[in-house]
């Protein structure tokens, strides 16, 4: 019988965590604690952890004897913070260190971009990818493109509003540029194997579902619901412009963090489709491995099936709680 | 019959500069050009070169037209910049992509560091290899350790004083650290070797000779020479000391070289030493290829041949020109 992997998980409420958390209690090969912040320990999201059994540390992540408990006898650290949060998992690695922590999974969990200067999203978790490398803590960086259940358009019928989170059609450019595509849903699935192997230690991943552009996006959403669907086109041009402006709104008021929110939408437009980063070649060139060969017995769901779903109204929209 | 590559080399007539030229001559796989700034070219050490039928540019890195003309064609850009004008290679990089340069080796060739935050004459390499990554060249970074060459301590005889920079014998810590050393002369040797290799393209290399301490370093000296060698112990908290006031000087007086070089030295002696960073273990944590181990055929010197040609009267003098 091999011993479960003791993983701590920060961030388990949140819809990247909690794929997360699913995935590794699916594969059975992990017993998964959960990390959160004395504020959010009253949250239903959080209760309802309790309630299934789940082992939860309230822990202000200033207090460094509590996270020392808490880390003590961990294998594995995974973050799947939220984005304005990110610089705290600084707070996390000493600790994690001085404990014997065996692999710290930080929170990256977005697209394939540079490691500087594309994505201020981006940049922050360089950051903490370079104080882990400081401290030589074991790590794995998981990326795994952009999810499917922000990634189709509104149909004329209204059919799949209940699943969008913005109801507004919109192609980039020409829209042939292609994007590394997962199911939310798969990304715990691939952490699970991820953690079990040696190979992706100290290692990059990509993980996704489908590499797809919008043509090939709208093509699919046409042919399965029978709607012409209707799309504004946006330039590089304005997509350029666009990043500039919330570069200059957020200098104005740096604390805002709609503002923030409101770059790091610009960026991965521009970094998506005017860059076109998120494709395995780039993944490849930054030294990624591919999650795909590494697991070829795997199957994580595309993006037709994830349509389909959406389209016979059993999908969940996100952000929803 | 195969083609030899063009390579484009900038600060060939520094250490590490002409090490990798003479390397890749001695190789017989490159035709080299030299790139050189218009306030250079009338150097002795410029001049030698065009004697000896190298091809000598001379161009104003901000002449994105003689760059241009000067990057066509060429399949290997390599930089051995100075420490001081590290970010000036920022200038090349677009013109080498536009010009579809196949391979960029920035300015590395030094000792295995972390990314970021132990040594500022490495977070300044950082900055440009983000930048390369940015734009998508292909590219390898060359890392080699530190040189024989200045690892050495005199002797009692003054018998050394003569290849030596600072006749003055310190010890750090406990002098346990290991660390990677090369033969100044052996750099270009391997790059020779790294540049007609596709495993190398987009990956970190490093090259070494030997690992030892500076225990290790004494004993062979002592044992080469007969004398006994006397040295000065430096605490750890000295060493961290230095550096700290090292940065105060610097920050007080940014602009001037001396200050830089003294935090440069500081934190070599902080990497190498305290932190243990320029190692085999941490280099392949890092993700670094080793050289030794992709080209099993190259014996690269060991410090006790090279000692014995500095008993022998015969070595050189580093930065004596």
């Amino acid at each position: 019988m091999t011993t479960k992997q003791r993983v701590l998980l920060l961030g388990a409420t949140g819809e990247t965590g909690s794929s997360i958390l699913n995935g590794l209690q699916e594969s059975g090969n992990f017993d998964v604690e959960v990390l959160v912040r004395p504020a959010s320990v009253k949250k239903p999201s959080v209760q309802k952890l309790q309630e299934q059994g789940v082992k939860i540390w309230s822990i202000d992540l200033d207090n460094s004897t509590d996270l020392t408990s808490a880390l003590t006898g961990i294998d594995i650290l995974i973050s799947a913070i939220g984005p304005h949060d990110l610089l705290q998992q600084k707070k996390l690695l000493q600790t994690a260190k001085n404990a014997g922590v065996k692999r710290i999974v930080p929170c990256a969990f977005i697209t394939v971009a540079p490691p500087q200067g594309a994505m201020l999203l981006r940049d922050q978790k360089e950051e903490i990818y370079n104080a882990i490398k400081f401290l030589g803590i074991p790590y794995t960086v998981i990326d795994v493109g952009y999810w499917y259940q922000i990634s189709f358009p509104s149909l004329p019928s209204g059919k799949v509003d209940y699943a969008t989170l913005l109801p507004k059609n919109v192609v980039h450019g020409d829209g042939t540029a292609p994007n590394l595509l997962i199911d939310l849903r798969d990304i715990g699935l691939f952490v699970a194997r991820i953690l079990c192997d040696d190979r992706t230690l100290n290692r990059y991943v990509y993980s996704f579902g489908e590499v797809l552009s919008e043509n090939d996006i709208y093509r699919i959403v046409e042919e399965l619901s029978g709607e012409k669907v209707e799309s504004t086109r946006v330039s590089t041009e304005s997509i350029e412009e666009a990043v500039e402006k919330a570069k200059a709104a957020l200098t104005l008021d740096q604390e805002d963090p709609m503002k923030r929110i409101g770059l790091y939408k610009a960026q991965y437009e521009y970094s998506k489709y005017v860059r076109q980063d998120n494709t395995p070649d780039y993944a490849n060139y930054l030294g990624y491995l591919n999650a795909q060969q590494l697991y070829p017995d795997f199957k994580p769901r595309g993006f037709r099936e994830y349509f389909t779903e959406v389209m016979a109204g059993t999908a969940r929209k996100v952000y929803d709680s």
